[in-house]
C-alpha cells in the first residue's frame, strides 16, 4: 500500500476540488512528507515550503487555478504547489542543471502565472492580473501569497496603496511566520506581532460580510472580537490594512484546514474589493529538525530525513562572505566610524560577524534596499563610514538611490557586493550580472572586483580608507581560491591593476573572480607554446589606463574577462581605447562577458560553461584573436 | 523705507532665533513676497515654495540649523529656505547656468546637508544623520520635511518602518497639501484626507507629553481630541504612523505661526523618539494666481507678479511628450488591450491625453515606480499591452523590476522613456543619462531612441505592435524638430536602422535625438569638402549589425553619437565589432557620449556644449579620427 494514497490520485488541482475537507487534510499530510522526502534528496528551501503545505492545498482546492492566478511571493515556498500542479515527478531535479527551478517560473507551468525570486512583487503582479480580468482578458481572480517579511518592503506597500485605492476584488494572503530568512525587523513586524499577541485586539476582527459565511466556532470568535472593536470610538480606523483600503480577515491558523478552507471559501464567495487574509504559520512546520533550527530550515543541503542531518562538503577555503565579514570587523575595530547596513541578510552578507562584536554599528533595515542605500548616504553625510552590504542582484533595487543620493553627491558609501556573477542553484533570478555596467556608468563611482579572497581583504581595507566618494567592490558566491591570507588587507592604489605574470604574445586582463579560469586558460596556451601575460585589473573604474596601454602595446591580442554582462568592464576598456584612437588593429581586442541571454540554474562552473566562459573558451578566443591556431586547445584538459 | 525690514536684518537662521513670534510672522510675510518677486524673474517651483514659507521660518527659528540637519524632501519647495540661509542675493540666478540649483544641494550651502530632487528620500537621510548623532558625529537632530505625495512612496514607508523600530529621536514633518505635482492618488492619500475631515477623529490627537507644553487653546483642543480617542478600546492602535512607531502630533495649520512655533518647540523639547508632525498647508498659499491654478503654480515660467500671467515662448513644434500622448491614444483607439501606467506624472508624461479618452485604461499608481513596473508586468502576463511611461531618471527606481519581473520573464511591457538625456533647468538630478546602458545590458530587451517626433510616432506604433517581449523607446524633454508628421506611425522593423544621407569619408551613426546636432556636424564637414554619411541607428538593441558593418567598411571613421553616458550605444557597437574581430584600424571608431561627470543646470544646448557634444565637437572628433585636419572646423559657425 502506498504512503500517499490521496496524492497519487491527484493529477492537478482540478482533482482536488472533489475531495472532502478531511481528505484535503490527509492530502496535506502526504504533501508534507513528500516535500521532506524530495528536499532530502536535492536540498533547497525546506522551511518555507513546509510552512505553507496546508495553505497550498487549501488555495488550489478553493480557487479555480490556473484560471485564477496564484502568485507566490519570492517563490521559495512553492514546493507543495509544484507537487500539486503536475511537477511531482520532477521534484528530484529541483534546482539542478536541466531540472525544475527552485522558484515559480512561467515557462515551467501554466500554474505559475508569474515567476518570482526577489521579494515583494506578488501584490503588484496580482493587481496587474486583476486589471486584466476587469478589462476583458481571459483570466479569473488573482491571489498573492506574501510573507510578513516581504510585505514590509516598500514595494508591497506601494502595491497595497494602489490596490486599496482601486478597490477591485483581489486576494492577498499574508503568510505570517515571524521569520523570513532572518527574523524580520522593523516597525511593521512589531505591529504584526501585536496583532496576534492580543487575543481580542482589533486584529482578531473579521470584516463584516465574511462573518456570516463562517462556520460556528469561528464566527463566534470573529463576532466577539469585532464587538470589542466596534465598541471603539467612531474615529477608529481599524487595522493598518484597512487604512489602506483592504478588508481584513484573520488572523487564522494556517495549519488548520478547518479554518483555512471555510475562510478562503467565504472570501471567494463574498469579496467585492481587495481582501487581506492574515494566516499564521510556522516555518518548518511538521518536521522537528527544521522547526528546531535557528533558521527554521530556510535553506538546506541534502539531508537524512530520519535525523535532519545535512550533508556538508568539506570547504577547501573560507567563503568570500566570511572573509568579507571578518575583514570588515577587523577594519571596524580600527575605526569607530565604520558602520554596516544590510537589507534583511545579516548572515548572508557576513555582517553578522561584525554585529557580534559591534552590535550598535550594524543596521538591518529589512527588505528595503531603496531606504538602505539612502540611509547609508545620510550616515556618510554625517561623517560615518558606511559599508552597504547588498547582493549584486538585490542592489538593483537601490539603483536610483545609488545614482541620486550617493554618486551625484559624491558621498563615501562603500558597497560590498556579494553574489556577483552567476550563483548556481538559485539560477538566473539571482545572477549578479549587471552591476559592473550600471555602477561604472556613474561619475564619481569607484568599482573594484576581487580576484581572490586575499584581494577581497585588500579591497575592504581600501574601501575603509577611501573617503573621497563612493566605492564598490564585488565578489562571488562561494568559497575562495585557498590562497594564503594576510593578517590585514593592504590599501590599494585607486585605479591601479597588477601584472600577475608576464608573457609576450597574448594578454589576458581579468576583472574579478574569473581569474582562476584565466590562469587555466594561460596554462592551456603556454602548453601550446603561446606566451601569455596575465593581469588583474582590480578596477573597472577608474581604469588603469597605463596598464591597458602597456598590454595593448606589447601583445598581439588583449582579452578582457569579467563575470558580468556586456556593457561592463570590457566596454569601458573599448570606450577608453577607441576615444584615444588606439584601436588600430595592431593588437586585437576581445571582451569575454556573460552572453546576451539568461543562464539556467546549474553548478556555477556548469553555468559558466554554458555561458562560453571556460578556460578552453577563453584560450580559443585569445588564440583566434592573436592569429594563433586554436586547433589543439580543445583537446587539452581544463 | 524697505519693504523687507525683517528679512534685511537676517544674515542667516541664527539671527532669527532672537526674534519674537510676531516678528517671525512678519518675516514670513516678507519671505513670501520675496519668493513671488524672485520666481517672477526666473520661473521655477512657485507653488510648493509658497506653501512652506511659514514652515521654513518656524523650523529655522526653532531648530539649531545647520547643526541640526534639515532635509527637504524633493527640494523643490526650498526657495524660502534658500532665502533665509544666505542665498537671497543669488535667487535671481535660480535654475540658470552658473546660478544656484532649484533644489537643495550639498555643495551650495552648509544649510543643505543632503541634496534632493527625486522624491521620498528625506526620512532615510534623516535617519542616517540621526545615527551619526548617536554614534558621536558632530551633528544635532535631523528633521525631514516631506509632502503627502512623497510619503506615499514605498521608500518613505521603508524609512518609517526602520525609524519607528529604531525608536531614536528624530522629526518628520508631513507637509500635507493634498497635492504633489498632480493630485495624489492611492489609499494613503484617502487615509490622510480622512484625518482632517473628521474634526474630532483620533487623528486630532497629540501624543502625550507634548500636550502639556502647548499653549492654552491648542492644549485644550488636543486634550479634547485625545479624550475621545483614549476612550476607545484598549486594542486601538492609533494612527497609521503610530502603528509604525512614531509619536503623532497634528494636524496643525501650517500657515499659522501661533500653531507652528509652539508645536515645534514642544516637539523639540520633549521628543525622545521619532515624532511625526502633521502640518496642513495650501500649495501656492498667499498668491492668488497660484492658489487658483489647477497645478497650484507647481512649475511656472517667468511671470508678471501683478497678474500672475506667465511668459510663454511660442513653440516651434509640438513637444515630444504631446506627440507621445497623442500617438499612444491613437494606438489605444486601434487596440483595446493597450493600457498605460504613470507614476504620479499623468500630464508630465502625456498619458493624460489617453486618460481623457480612455480613462479606465490609464493607471496612475502614485510615486511608486517599483510597483508600477511590476504592475505593468502583471498586466502584460494577463494579455494586456501596457505602456509604462516613466522619465528616464525615475525609471532607475524600477530597475530591479525591469530586470527581474519584465526582462527575465520576457513580458511585453512597453517603456516610454521621456526626459532622456540632459533636461535643462532641473539639472543633473534629473538627467536621463544612464538608461541606454542599463537597459541594453538586459537579455530580451529591445531599446529604441527617436531622432525626431515623427520617429517617435513610428516607435509608439512599433511598440504597440511588438508583443514578443519588452521594448523601450527614449525621447528628450522639450519640443520636436518641426518635421512633417504622418497620420499614423509606421511599424519599424526590429533592429534595423536607416541611412539618412550617404557620403564617402566619415560615417556618423546617431542613436536618438542628437540627430539635429549630427546634421549640423555633417554640414560643417561637408563645407570643408569632407563627405559624410549620416545614419539613424533607431535601435541600440538589437543592433543593426549589417548597417554598422556597411558603415565600417566604407568609411575612414565611424562616430557613434548618443545623449547618454558611456557604456551605452557606443559601447554596444564596440563590443559587437571587437568580438567579430572587426576593429582592425582601417576604420577608426569614436563614441560621442556624455562625459564622466555631472553637468550642472543650464539650457539643454548649453549643457550639451559643456558636455563637449556640439556639432563642432562632433565634427572635430570625426575629422581627427578620419585623419582630416580639424583646423578650420572650429571657425565655422554651428
Amino acid at each position: 500500500m502506498t504512503m500517499t494514497p490521496h496524492l497519487d490520485r491527484i493529477a492537478g488541482p482540478a482533482d482536488m476540488r472533489a475531495l472532502s475537507d478531511s481528505a484535503l487534510a490527509e492530502l496535506a499530510r502526504e504533501v508534507r512528507n513528500e516535500v521532506i522526502a524530495s528536499v532530502s534528496q536535492t536540498g533547497g528551501h525546506l522551511g518555507s515550503s513546509l510552512g505553507v503545505v496546508e495553505l497550498a492545498v487549501a488555495i488550489h482546492a478553493v480557487f479555480d487555478t490556473p484560471r485564477d492566478k496564484l502568485v507566490w511571493d519570492v517563490g521559495h515556498q512553492c514546493y507543495p504547489h509544484k507537487i500539486l500542479t503536475g511537477r511531482r515527478d520532477r521534484m528530484t531535479s529541483l534546482r539542478q542543471e536541466g531540472g525544475i527551478s527552485g522558484f515559480t517560473k512561467r515557462s515551467e507551468s501554466r500554474f505559475d502565472p508569474f515567476g518570482a525570486a526577489h521579494s515583494s512583487t506578488s501584490i503588484s503582479a496580482a493587481l496587474g492580473f486583476t486589471m486584466g480580468r476587469d478589462l476583458g482578458m481571459d483570466t479569473g481572480d488573482a491571489i498573492a501569497v506574501i510573507g510578513d517579511g516581504s510585505i514590509s518592503a516598500g514595494m508591497a506597500y506601494e502595491a497595497m496603496n494602489n490596490a486599496g485605492a482601486e478597490g477591485r476584488r483581489m486576494f492577498v494572503i499574508l503568510n505570517d511566520n515571524e521569520m523570513s530568512i532572518a527574523p524580520p525587523v522593523g516597525a511593521m513586524s512589531k505591529y504584526l506581532s501585536g496583532l496576534y499577541a492580543s487575543p481580542f485586539g482589533e486584529m482578531q476582527k473579521m470584516a463584516e460580510g465574511f462573518e456570516s459565511a463562517l462556520p460556528g466556532p469561528l464566527r463566534d470568535h470573529a463576532r466577539r472580537a469585532r464587538q470589542l472593536v466596534t465598541g471603539a470610538a467612531p474615529g477608529n480606523q481599524g487595522t493598518l490594512f484597512e487604512s489602506l483600503g483592504f478588508s481584513y480577515i484573520g488572523p487564522i491558523d494556517g495549519h488548520d484546514m478547518s479554518q483555512l478552507l471555510p475562510v478562503l471559501r467565504a472570501a471567494r464567495t463574498r469579496a467585492t474589493g481587495p481582501v487581506l487574509i492574515h494566516v499564521c504559520t510556522t516555518k518548518g512546520k511538521g518536521y522537528a529538525p527544521a522547526e528546531g533550527a535557528a533558521d527554521k530550515g530556510h535553506g538546506v543541503s541534502k539531508f537524512d530525513p530520519a535525523t535532519g542531518q545535512q550533508a556538508k562538503g568539506k570547504p577547501n577555503a573560507p567563503s568570500y562572505t566570511k572573509v568579507f565579514g571578518e575583514a570588515l570587523t577587523q577594519e571596524a575595530a580600527h575605526d569607530p566610524a565604520i558602520v554596516a547596513v544590510t537589507a534583511a541578510m545579516p548572515s548572508g552578507t557576513g555582517v553578522n560577524i561584525m554585529a557580534d562584536r559591534f552590535p550598535a554599528r550594524v543596521f538591518d533595515v529589512g527588505i528595503a534596499e531603496q531606504h538602505g542605500v539612502t540611509f547609508a548616504a545620510g550616515m556618510a553625510a554625517s561623517g560615518l563610514k558606511p559599508f552597504c552590504a547588498i547582493y549584486s542582484t538585490f542592489l538593483q533595487r537601490g539603483y536610483d538611490q545609488i545614482v541620486h543620493d550617493v554618486a551625484l553627491q559624491n558621498l563615501p558609501v562603500r558597497f560590498a557586493i556579494d553574489r556577483a556573477g552567476l550563483v548556481g542553484a538559485d539560477g538566473p533570478t539571482h545572477a549578479g550580472a549587471f552591476d559592473i555596467g550600471y555602477l561604472s556608468a556613474l561619475p564619481n563611482m569607484v568599482v573594484m572586483a576581487a580576484s581572490d579572497e586575499a584581494e577581497l581583504m585588500h579591497m575592504v581595507r581600501t574601501a575603509a580608507a577611501y573617503d573621497d566618494g563612493p566605492i564598490a567592490f564585488r565578489y562571488p558566491r562561494g568559497e575562495g581560491e585557498g590562497v594564503s591570507m594576510p593578517d590585514r588587507g593592504d590599501v590599494l592604489e585607486i585605479g591601479k591593476g597588477r601584472i600577475v605574470v608576464e608573457g609576450d604574445d597574448i594578454a589576458i586582463l581579468s576583472f574579478g573572480a574569473h581569474m582562476g579560469e584565466c590562469v587555466k586558460a594561460r596554462a592551456l596556451m603556454e602548453a601550446q607554446g603561446v606566451s601569455v601575460t596575465l593581469a588583474d585589473a582590480r578596477f573597472a573604474k577608474p581604469l588603469d589606463r597605463d596598464l591597458i596601454r602597456q598590454l595593448l602595446k606589447n601583445h598581439k591580442a588583449l582579452i578582457t574577462v569579467e563575470q558580468g554582462s556586456q556593457g561592463g568592464f570590457g566596454a569601458m576598456v573599448l570606450h577608453d581605447l577607441a576615444n584615444d584612437g588606439l584601436l588600430d588593429g595592431r593588437c586585437q581586442l576581445r571582451t569575454v562577458t556573460l552572453p546576451d541571454r539568461y543562464i539556467d540554474q546549474a553548478a556555477p562552473d556548469a553555468m559558466y560553461a554554458e555561458a562560453g566562459m571556460t578556460a578552453v573558451d577563453i584560450a580559443a578566443t585569445a588564440m583566434q584573436a592573436a592569429g594563433v591556431s586554436p586547433r589543439k586547445v580543445g583537446l587539452v584538459s581544463g
